[in-house]
């Protein structure tokens, strides 16, 4: 509990001083005023959480969390056995031929696989960090995903990982994960922050039929009546109905704006680790990015809940980062231009305020 | 005409049979069939447009094309005086400080300048292409914007600058364009070959206020009337409401199209250059894929008129190409991940037909 206190107590707002300064700066170079869209906002939201106005994006890392669900087993309402899970992760760090492997490798990012709690063992002495907490969260539809202890230790081992790898350098955050049957846990969570009903958060996830999405939200259902939970408490719903990779993901959430660290969240289950996280701590909000809209059903509930606008809508629903990587390819540029393109004195190029007077 | 014809007589659909088998190539990847969306679609269209299933991003080249319009200027229309269109190529190729610069280096494109009737004197000498036809094109309210043998030479222009460009590599291309007050031709085309209204097509450019839109629509309005257009006539429109950069930058399409090149377009006067192109040769539309929705009025008609969904909604509306070097980043992403993703088989990874049956 000291380093999940410690790291909630450094977190301080974005800089609304540098964000007013950065915009001047955008102003100012050689374009009609907001002709880069999207992309100036984008500039001005990094600048903030970096704290300067002139950030930089060199050193991107995606930290992926794995963890298994006992719940989706048990109650019969997955698309894939559970020793995928473990079977992916072991494709991360050996055949390195995953989806975010590929664009980790094509954008420059440092790849970070931890286990937090798969159930299936994997061979020994692969590049794999190991904080797993057991084999697999548990069946919500019985009692609690985890105990009170478990959930802090999950977001403890987030911030660790995060703090080790900041040390080596993460200008700017993805965080991905893989976990069979992590949507469950995910519209739970998302259901009950955002008071939308569990039918407008429950979608296929990775690709279950229509029969057991009606099983699925019936299991959802049934895992709110059984866990009381206390709302207004982010450990409390991770413990209730989260999993050991979703308090990983937050806690890394936690440690990246206690150490002005803007972070790329994309897609489903990276959303309901978010909002833990802003329950935890209000203020790491704004150093939170939404790179891509979730093709699953409901993640337009927490978009609207978060008052974001995804930059992306590419209808991808692979999870692992994948959308965050692509997101960090856009802040990329968005820095590069609000850094490098030339100022209208520097270019010798006629202002706008100037032309209109002509 | 030789040179146009030639190239229109070697343009051949983009491959169906390529794209089958890059569909089934793409199933078979460690992954929920679909998981990429969009982008798994725009690796298959770049395939078909390569005729291969293993299509390659290595070089990817920038064509902007400059030239400025009378009608803007002498009508009283524009947000910018007339020189800041060669000003800003001069920006281009000297301080390298432009928008465009600063993504052609970040994603390593070669960005090629061309002028192809811009009004202003600039220094000898400097990295620009001269395929200048006269100083900017004709008062489109007092008849047409070129002869149409301009308009021919400015299409073989555009083909000659992409020929010569493809002999030194070209696997993706991105067009973009600098010229002070080409939305208004671009209204013009749009209207006339989508059949809607100058109205829902005409917006504020780069930046003029609301009282000039008013009289930007009369001005098109006038052009209209004025120009009788034969609309199924690619040619013809170009010469009556064009401009010499449009007429080279639909060159370059048909260029492109008939030699397998994949072409990124964004934005609104990229747009107009591409209908062009499609009522001259429409076999090239294949060829196309739209990058960036342009926050310009009307943008909207031509997308539905071509039914295509850009990729990237970021309100940009800067021009030179700005959307398309964006687009060609997802290009790319989208390209190695088929490419470059483990199948089912090489990651040992339970595949999902096999996981429903379990």
């Amino acid at each position: 509990m000291n380093l999940l206190n410690k790291t909630i107590n450094s977190i301080i707002p974005i800089s609304k001083e540098i964000i007013l300064l950065t915009q001047k700066k955008q102003d100012n170079l050689t374009k009609p005023r907001g002709a880069f869209g999207r992309l100036e906002d984008l500039s001005i939201q990094i600048a903030g959480a970096q704290h300067t106005t002139i950030p930089k994006i060199v050193d991107k890392v995606i930290l992926l969390f794995a963890a298994d669900h006992n719940t989706v087993h048990e109650e019969g309402i997955s698309s894939a056995p559970v020793d995928v899970t473990s079977q992916m992760i072991v494709n991360f760090v050996t055949t390195k031929g995953a989806g975010i492997n590929i664009l980790a490798d094509l954008f420059g990012a440092r790849l970070i696989v931890t286990d937090m709690g798969v159930s299936t063992p994997y061979p020994p002495n692969l590049n794999i960090i190991n904080k797993s907490i057991r084999h697999g969260a548990s069946n919500i539809t019985k009692g609690p995903a985890m105990t009170k202890k478990e959930a802090i230790l999950s977001l403890e081992s987030g911030i660790e990982v995060f703090n080790i790898e900041k040390k080596k350098g993460i200008d700017i955050l993805a965080i991905g994960e893989m976990g069979i049957g992590n949507t469950t846990p995910s519209s739970a969570i998302i259901s009950v922050v955002t008071r939308t009903s569990v039918e407008s958060v429950t979608g296929p996830g990775a690709g279950i039929i229509d029969i057991k999405i009606r099983k699925k939200i019936d299991v959802i259902k049934k895992a709110l009546e059984i866990n009381i939970i206390d709302i207004s408490n982010g450990i409390d719903i991770l413990t209730k109905v989260g999993g050991f990779e979703i308090g990983a993901m937050s806690g890394a959430m936690l440690a990246a704006a206690a150490s002005k660290t803007p972070v790329m969240i994309d897609g489903f289950i990276a959303t309901a680790a978010a909002l833990i996280a802003i329950k935890i701590a209000p203020d790491c909000e704004k150093y939170l990015i939404s790179a891509h809209s979730s093709a699953e059903t409901g993640h337009s509930n927490v978009l609207d809940f978060l008052n974001q606008k995804p930059l992306l809508d590419l209808g991808m629903r692979l999870g692992e980062g994948t959308g965050a990587i692509l997101g960090i390819s856009l802040a990329e540029a968005a820095v590069k231009i609000l850094n490098n393109m030339s100022t209208f004195e520097s270019a010798e190029v006629t202002k706008a305020e100037e032309r209109n007077s002509l």
